[in-house]
Formats: C-alpha cells, structure tokens, sequence
C-alpha cells in the first residue's frame, strides 16, 4: 500500500469522457489498496476562455481579481472528478486551493507555495475518501485567491506529495515518459525508465517541455520521487529520482535542442574589465532574455562577445548592440536567426571526458560546421545552423548508443 | 449619503457590455457620495450550464459537489464586475461567499444564511472600495462551500443589508417595478410607488415573479426597506415598505393571476373527522405540491372536497384521488386543468368587506363564472375558466380604479 498523489492535466479534463476516464484509472488504485491524492487542472482552454474574458473587460485590471476568476477553473473540474469517482463507487471529496489550505504569498498571478497544511487531506485518506485538489492555486494570508502561474498544477502536486510525505508523484499528460530526445526528430527516440533531477531540469529548460521546471526544481528539494505517465496509454512512464548514475549506467540520457534562439555578436571588442557588464547591462533592461553567452580569451587587445536571445528578441537587441558597439568603440555586430542549439544531457559525462571530442567528431563526420559552444557539468551545448538541425539530432543519438536501452 | 446594497442579476450580468453598463450605474452612485455594496448572480444561463455538466457525469451526485461547481458562475462575475469599476475609477474587491464570510446551515443546495460577519465590506465602504458580493453562496461551519437555491442571490443582498444596516436594498432586474397587474394582459397596468411587504408576498406566490418570495419575507422581518428596480431603464422603481397604508391609500393594491393550476375535485365524501388528512396525505406522500383547498360545510353527511395542483401534476393527482375515493367510499372523482386563478391583492382590505362582494359583482357584470372562491387577510382568489382570464383581470383591473395613481 502506497500514498500517491496523481497530478492530471487540462488535456485529461478536457471532457466528460476524459474525466470519467480518469476517475476509471484512479479507482483502480484504490482497488489495488494505494492511497490516492488527486490534482487536477482545469479543462484545457477554460483558463485561457476566462483570461480573454477579464482583459475584454480591463486590460490592465487588478491581478487579484484575474487569480479570482481563474481559480474558478479547477473548482469545476475538482468537483467534476469527485463525481465521476462517486459513479465508480469510490468516495470522494473536492478541495479548492483554500480549502486544503494551500498558503502562498500575495504575487498574484505567479505565487509561490509557503505552506501545506496536509491534516484534511490525510484526515480523509484515513477514512478512504479520495481528496481531489485543485491545482495552479491558493490563498494569502489575506484570504485572497491566488494562482500560481502558468502550469503551476505541476507544482501543486509536488508541494502536495512533500507536504504528505507520499511515495511517488505521478504526472500524468499526454506523453508516456520523457525520451532520449524528440521522437518526431528521431524515430528511433526510446523512452527512460529513469533520469535524474539534474538531467530533467537540463532537459526541461532546452525544449523537452514534458514538465513544468519549476516543479521539478521543488520535487528535487524535497525529494520527492516523481514520475511521468501517459493519462491515455498503459505504461510505467519515466522515473525521475536523486539517485546517481551508476558505473554501468549510460553516459548520456538525451539529445535536447531549441530552434528559437537568434544569435548576435560583438566583434573587435576592447578587453577591458567590466566590458560584459556594459554589454549586456543595457539587454537585460530592454527585458530582453539571453539564454548562451560565450566569450573567448582576448587576441591583439580585443575579444569577440556573443549570446543568444529569443528569434523575437533580435530586431531589438541587434539595435541595442549596434549602439552599444559604437559607444565601446567595437569593431562591429554580427548576427543571425538561422541558428538552432543542441545539447547531449546526461550526469554519467561529469567523469567522461571524452564526451566533448566524441560529440565534435560526430558532428564532424556529419558534415555539420558548430558555430558556438557552451558546457554545464553535465550538459554540452553547441549552436549550428538551423538547417542541420534534424541530422545533428539524429547523429548524436546514433553517436551516443541511444536507441538500444542500457543493459 | 446614504449606505446602499445592490443587487443585480444574471441578465444584467449577461454579457461585457452589461457588465460595463452596471459598473457605470455604480459609478454614479459612487460619484454622488452614496456607498454601495452590490451583490450580482452568475451570467443568465451559466448555472444552467454547469448543472447539465455535473448531471452528466454523475445525475445523483453529492450535493456539495454540485455547489462546489455551481459557486463558481457568481466568483467569475463578481471579478468581472470589480474589473469593470476599475475602469470606472472606482476601487473594488471581489468577495465570494467564503470571503465575506456569509456563514450558512449545511443544506447544500438550499442553505440558509445563518450568520454575516460585515467588517471586511465596512472597512471597505469606509476606504472608498466598492465590494462586489457573490450572490447564491455562503460558507458551511466546516468550510464547504453552500449555495442558497435558485435565486437565492436576492436573499443575499437582502441579508447583507441588514447586516450592513443599510438604509436600502436595491433589487435591479428587467422590470421597472411592482406593477397592478401584468401589462402584457392589461395594457393600463400602472408602476406603483410602493407597496407593504405583504401584499408583495401575495403577489409574488401569485405569479407576479419580480422578486423571490423568501427575499421579501427576509426583508420583511429585519425591516429591510426593499426598491425594485430596472437595470436597463431609469426610475425610481418601487419601494417595499413595512408602512401600513393610510385611509387615503387605495383598497386594492393589484391583480394577480395563475395559468399552471389545475382543479381536482372528490364528491360525496363522508363527512367525518381525518378525512381531509386521508385525501391530501397520499397527495403530499407522491411529492405533489398543493396550492388552494377548500371544502364546503357538509349536507346530507357527505361534502365536497376540491384542491388544485400545478397543471403538469394533475395525471398523477387524478390517479392518486380515483384509487382514494374507492378507498373512503367516495362518489368520484372530478377535475380540469382548464382553469385560472386570479386574486386582488391589498392591505386596505382588512378593514372593508366590501371588497369581495365588488369583485363577484364585477366578474358577474362579465358574464364569468366562479367556481372556487378562497380568501386571505389581503387577498380574494377566485378560480375560474381559463378562457375567461384575460377578461377577467381587466374586469377587476378596471372595477378596482388601478389605472389611475392614487391622488
């Protein structure tokens, strides 16, 4: 007998049938003994019909009234799976994000979790009742509705399973785990039986959006073992847990890549202290985000800087640098948005040094020119031409043993 | 300055322009000095459509579950109402039932306000916020959330002012006030400026359905002074007083009138003690509501024993008093659902016995039959036939001197 507390997204409340579906599949855990904690989102769409709704209204109106009507969302779902699991002869019970209470503090529209206060819950799993909680939401200390921003139900099902102290988190989405990269890239992409926190959060932030960061960040801290199941498919999905690779474990989990960057550089730069800084100073108030930064040592008194923005940044940041170039007395600004970013992930290369040489060398082979580089402990970055991006997926996945499963 | 509740329904929420319409009518209470608390219903249809939701997925579901869902229409447009004042200029705050809090017994789906704590909405008033209630709603002793039944929103904006002690309850709905008859029947129908409490409890149980019957008899007992008025169209409504009427004041107050009744009629019945409860306790027992019963004095030791019930209940009914009056040794069993009941409504009538004898007259002069006669303290209802109605409340309409206002 386990306690698992099940987190169901909007596409698996999406209708009366999904619902049904889910209650079906939370039924049988109680059958097999487990104790269950559901969250829930709300139907997919309702959150942005009723955001569309409040900026008709008032464009610029007060964030709390927003997290007033939003957080109505997940309390028709909530209630909806209660039903459905009454029809399964299940007994249960839904709670709002008040109504556990979930304590958050008072940034409206991205609060963050303070305090879980698990005594209902666990109240009624004692008794077998199945509490259904909302997700994405909560209470200030006020008593004002709060909504934890975009995804936030991921969240609320890792704040949830710590508060509990439970066995597993499960996630359930559409998805039937997390895969060694995309599989409509790479065909022969193969699902992970397991991958640590740091990989995930290595993947999640390049592209692999199977999970919301945020709670796998929370899930890490608290150690929470969380999985990643398909709501719709039989499976046993991905484990993502604190255990290290062992020896035999392979070195690299995933190929992960992002198409969305845009590149600028900064050539003929004088190598001066505090040149980043003057650099990307004025980008970051533009509210622009940068995601890769590189800069090589200096040659004859001047270095060449580079990053990456957003592809929709880089009108914008190219006029910023052009400015800027000219103040510093730079020799120039160079750029393009044809660019895509790959990434092999995988905490096993933190004692392989050979994993650099080997990716150039595939890549190589391939034909495929790297314009950028960027290391993490357990993440190689290299920017290409968006062009080869598919074949660089593909030969690294080939390069790195990735379609046959561990041993 | 006066301190004003106002409550607006879910056709005056219909849609944004509405509610932009609504948040303008504030405004210029606002801008006059008044503070107003207002309490608005769920957008016209929105209850219906989460019900049939609910229903779907489990048609015999947990009552709580229901109010948990249907809580939701009144949080989405109390948000949207503050939104709108907010572009008004005006400061607002949304408040749900559990945030006033509104505390309420534990009947979900027909829960009574127990208790309104009115410190928040006061503090409020007096930093120049306008709160927008919930209507419906209200808060269990264990924190679920209850609703008041259907219409209950105007019981909750009469609660709130007397808790609020206000100096006005203001009712917004579609029509412009209380009127002496209705004027699609009577085109001479005239707005009145006022009328007591209790001839609005007649009117309104009579079928004039302007206001909910137990909102009047909430006002009624803590002296709420009660306005009807139009949402959509200015005047100054009319006004629901505890003031006994003057000697000046007219007798008749106004014409109701009811189309979905049906007469059922047991002849020949012994006369003898229990044997209204014999014929009316089957009747109750198959959850068939009654509304006139009258029985004549006996003569020849059987008497007559005739009541009406709504029109979709008169099969069963029928079939309910044929197997009865085998039962009891009856004569039979007549009936029709072709049949009207029209009623003068008046306070002034209690110290005139004139009145019943000038209304037989007047439908006589008609040429209309009566065939069931029932009386109040301030009311005569006469049952009659169907086809007669229209004839018949602008006979009395006419005879009673309510086209022309009061000098």
């Amino acid at each position: 007998m386990a306690l698992i507390v099940q987190k169901y997204g909007g596409t698996s409340m999406g209708s009366v049938e999904r619902i049904q579906h889910v209650a079906a599949k939370v039924a049988g855990f109680i059958a097999r003994g487990d104790q269950v904690v559901v969250v829930v989102s709300a139907m997919s769409g309702e959150t942005d019909r009723l955001t569309k709704l409040a900026k008709e209204i008032n464009p610029r109106g007060s964030a709390r009234e927003f997290d007033q009507i939003l957080a109505t969302g997940e309390q028709v779902t909530i209630s909806l799976l209660a039903l459905a699991l009454e029809t399964q002869g299940v007994k249960a019970r839904s709670y709002t994000g008040w109504q556990v209470p979930i304590h958050t503090d008072a940034a409206h529209r991205k609060a963050r979790i303070q305090k879980i206060d698990p005594e209902r819950l666990m109240a009624d799993c004692r008794l077998g009742i199945v509490p259904v909680v909302a997700g994405f939401q909560g209470i200030t200390g006020e008593g004002s509705v709060t909504t934890l921003g975009r995804g936030g139900s991921d969240t609320t099902g890792v704040a949830l399973a710590a508060a509990l102290k439970a066995d597993e988190c499960q996630i359930y989405t559409d998805v039937d785990g997390v895969y060694t990269t995309d599989p409509r890239v790479e065909p022969k992409a193969r699902r992970l039986d397991k991958i640590t926190f740091e990989e995930m959060l290595e993947l999640a932030s390049l592209g692999s959006k199977v999970l919301q960061i945020r709670s796998v960040e929370f899930a890490g801290k608290y150690k929470v073992p969380l999985r990643v199941l398909s709501t719709f498919k039989d499976g046993p999905g991905t484990l993502i847990t604190l255990e290290e690779n062992h020896v035999e474990d392979p070195l690299i989990s995933g190929i992960a890549f992002n198409r969305d960057e845009a590149q600028l550089t900064v050539t003929g730069v004088p190598d001066r202290p505090g040149i980043a800084a003057a650099i990307l100073g004025p980008v970051g108030d533009a509210n622009v985000e940068i995601d890769m930064i590189v800069q090589n040592v200096a040659a004859d008194g001047t270095t060449d800087f580079t990053f990456t923005v957003h592809k929709n940044d880089y009108e914008r940041g190219l006029e910023i640098m052009q400015r800027i170039a000219a103040e510093l007395g730079a020799k120039g600004v160079t750029g393009s948005t044809e660019i895509a970013k790959v990434s092999v992930v995988g905490v096993g290369m933190r004692s392989h040094a050979g994993i650099a040489s080997q990716m150039f060398k595939a890549l190589a082979a391939a034909g495929i020119n790297i314009r950028m580089i960027s290391t993490s402990e357990i993440k190689i970055s290299v920017v290409i031409e968006e062009m080869y991006l598919e074949l660089a997926v593909r030969t690294l996945h080939k390069a790195f043993g990735l379609e046959t499963a561990p041993v």
